[in-house]
């Protein structure tokens, strides 16, 4: 399963990255203290929303930017795991050997 | 402050609402109690990254379409924020006498 809050921490991780700013920094802005803040970049925590609303203050960012950038890459996960998944259904389907002259083999192949 | 919870519990109410299914049904296939996701659609709750892949998965909605649209509310609301504080800005400095002759008065109105 593809855990948001991972994908969110690397966003808020990379943000602050590219800002050249170090977690106490922003810790200190935020008055967030510097352990909680880094169990969210690391995707080990949920942000609350007063929490990430204080993260995006401190780091100058609007909210909604760094949820665009969350939306963005879980689309591009969402699409490599169904890919994955409509590879691993093929490869399953392959080897069914359908009854000959079942009246429902149609429905078989389309439901694999 | 503008709440995401708030704004994403939105987005999943009028989710379900569009696809006419009551809060018991998506709390079945979910498997998540029907009053946390009422209390998750009110605002009330956060929801954690495995709950909300429950709920868009009952919902047969992608979290990146989901997270899209609360970020697009946001973005709106974030507009109308710093609008309604810029009409502030300019009202509060209307008022402001500054002293004649100095060299800093120019700053002074930049920054108002």
């Amino acid at each position: 399963m593809i855990v948001l809050r991972r994908l969110l921490g690397d966003v808020l991780r990379q943000q602050r990255m590219r800002q050249g700013r170090t977690l106490r920094q922003v810790s200190g802005d935020a008055r967030v203290s510097l352990g909680y803040i880094s169990e969210i970049e690391r995707g080990q925590k949920e942000a609350s929303s007063e929490m990430l609303a204080a993260l995006c203050g401190a780091l100058d960012v609007p909210l909604s930017a760094v949820l665009r950038e969350v939306s963005d890459l879980l689309a591009l996960e969402e699409a490599t795991q169904s890919a994955g998944e409509g590879r691993r259904l093929t490869l399953a389907a392959e080897p069914v050997a359908l009854p000959i002259g079942s009246d429902r083999s149609g429905e078989v192949v389309a439901a694999a």
